[in-house]
């Protein structure tokens, strides 16, 4: 489902130092795998790399990817952290997920890897 | 009065991680036990899940149940709690309820379960 | 459907002067007819007292008599405009309901009877 | 009920000009007739004053002169606007009330005496 | 390109009375004609029915149909203003589209058919 | 000056568990003992119960008989403090007063009893 | 009191069209003529020029010449209005001062002078 | 200074009808001639198109052209519009440019040019 | 420069109990040493007491008797942090100055005195 | 391509104690290098100053530097705290930049150098 062949990245200008990047995209769609109705969100990755960073465009063209996918909330969220992680090996990674109300209910998916920086946010 | 019968739920699709997963409903209603008015609240549960996840559908017609029983903020705060808890063992959960203005107070009751994970917010 | 026995009212304290009254209401619940789902909105009166003004207890109690009702928007706002002009015979009166989100949908629906006063917001 | 006497004004000291004094105070208090129990607004005084305009020291000795009176929300803002008016008789004044949630209502009266003057927000 | 098919209606259920209906979907998107890219939108419809009124599933599905459309801000916002009027030929009319950033513009789009009621906002 | 007798209390429905409670009363007045002024604060009362929970009624009336009693800010949140854990005895219990701005000055006082219960906000 | 030479004026780039020009400035004081105590307020000036625009730097010398006088808000107002107006003679002026919380009260006074241009806002 | 060949257009979709195109900016930065310091704004771009419609992509390179030119507020405001208006000879236009603090002033110069559209906000 | 015969001090209510006083006085101003242009800023006094608390009226007395003085931002905070810390031996003290915009800077400089309390915000 | 020669420090105050300074500067903007088109970002600047203090005009300087250089956010970030740190010796410092949304993404970097203050926010 997932098309990680689309992701890039760049060395990371100061692999010597433990600092946070932080990309939030809230353009996110995917469609629910039962009902087939478009799901919106909020997807906000944040990491600390070790060699290598990702590079935006195919970040994007990545998440563009789930455009026309049935994914549940919490599968897709863990998805996107194992691929990014396995893109650009980071020290640490977090993807949050936040999905705009369905039945009433509006969601945050949590996930991480890796040990958290000192001081991360 | 609470009918866990109603709720459902599906495999935890990462059950090797421990990530949050958080369920905003801002359209909980009650009735107050002495009064017979309605309450209203915002419910929010955030839980890290073991082997199941809770489904929305179900949590849905869980909480609409209460829609017409005489419930306490505290005691309807940890009844949601417990029940929920039951139906997925989670290995952590919270449950917040937001309260609107009654006799000028805003009331907000805290319950948590489990030992919380790290980093959680 | 709608219990206009339950409205009452008091004796306009300054009828010799055009002001506006306005009462927001922010925990209005009703039943969706086709779904058997609850909707909930914030409704707000704004009018223009000839004798008499409605009084907030009464107008609670024929809010709250809709809760297991169902009943489509833009019925139910003009039935409250109806029974509340029928009550009171203001010189102008104004219903406005804002419903939460329902499949994506965010609706407002806003109803007059009688002539703006000058100066109305 | 109302102490007129507490009111105090000054020359206008640019009466050849129609400008706009708006005064808010968020800290009006008193009590409900019915039961006994306090009452919170926001008064709101805009006016555009003829000879005298309202020294602020007075007006508030004023406004706190309701603080252990039993009033309804309407007679109040009509009672405060007559009282002002008649102490500054100003070319055009309004008075707004903005009430704390009772019941679940919050509510807003608005009376105005004069011509509105062109510009007036 | 639109499917007005998809568009259903229900009678007016006050067609004596012009007031206001607002319909407000946050989730409208589709795909820039030269890119490729998605572009996200905020759709507003405001409108006086006249015998019909636009029925909520089918304008989430008719607005749904142009998720991998190629349309331009401008185009986009003019045929759905025309879709729905002929759907439903409503007294007025008003179809607004705020789009998400794109190259650093925000752009909103209001298009509007019929005569505007008095007291519209 | 402060009237305990007042306060009620119900059994803890969940005793078991340590929750949060928290009540915010934005409606609190009292007297400057200096100027005779009224002083005007939110009260944010929060607590873990040990056997006993705090009712809201008589909650409600504890606070408002100090409507005309003179209290600087430090004494009287540390009194609310003490005169609601002597009538509950909560196994922790944090009482925040805001208060309006005075002579340029916002205030805020914090005053905590027991040990924080882990995970306190 | 206040000392127009610090006023400088440049020639209005496009004296045929009728166009608006706003500057706020959030850091005016003077001093309370009664108590001695400063007060704080926010002057936004709004005009449409004739021939000649104000210079900022002047206008930021005329505003801050005011730090040290004693002046009541009506006063200051209409004198500042004269002042600017004299100095650059526009088709339409208008000056808002917003003040900071004075014994409970949060002031605006505005005054205009000259006939508003169409689509003011 | 500024540079028209830049600015692309296309034709109005529908020009039998008048409808409103708002594109904002807010990354719109030139250098103060006096001082050589950079200025920043947000530019409000909003028409009724007539026969063509302004491009995004040359209307972003037309005002990032201004990024090292020296130019006052006024005088820009004017200039974008009138060459954003001989570009595409919208029926209606007006261009605001709203400013970050300089010397504690926030400024906003509005500029229209034809007659405005029924209904424009 | 700073003159600390201006601070009263009256005995802490509550000397056993360990809690937090907070003052914020959005109206502090000084003047810029290097170009003798007025400065503006918050300062917030946040406090656990020892045997005495600090009176408001000397406070700001104490605060405003920097209007004309050229004070550094660094400088002052300290400072005010030295004489308010000297004149009621605090069990903890800290002083955050939060500056307007000069330059394009908005600056915040924080600075504490003796051991943090438990529980600290 | 940073020019550390801009920058300039003065004597700390107070070297005896840990406070934290914080410089935000909301008009910091710089060109991709890909895309050649321009960026913009809010830098915020915190730090415990060791002997010297940063300079405010001639770090404006330093920071305007950089208006026409093509950088990477990432790359951008780490130098400039690597000449602040550089200029400056402070005990610790941080420099988080948010950039203004590109291609759907707003990003956020944040690099630290030194031990963190006990305290820091």
């Amino acid at each position: 489902m997932s098309d990680t062949t689309l992701l890039e990245t760049f060395p990371n200008p100061k692999p010597e130092r433990d600092y946070l990047i932080e990309h939030s995209f809230p353009e996110f769609t995917s469609v629910c795998p039962k009902t087939g109705q478009p799901d919106f969100a909020t997807v906000i990755i944040t990491y600390v790399a070790e060699e290598t960073c990702l590079e935006l465009k195919g970040l994007k063209l990545y998440l563009n990817a789930y455009r026309n996918e049935g994914v549940f909330y919490e599968k897709v969220t863990n998805l996107i952290l194992d691929d990014l992680a396995a893109a650009c090996s980071p020290r640490w990674m977090r993807v949050v997920t936040r999905w705009g109300p369905r039945g009433g209910f509006s969601s945050v998916i949590t996930a991480v890897t890796g040990s958290a920086p000192a001081g991360a946010p």
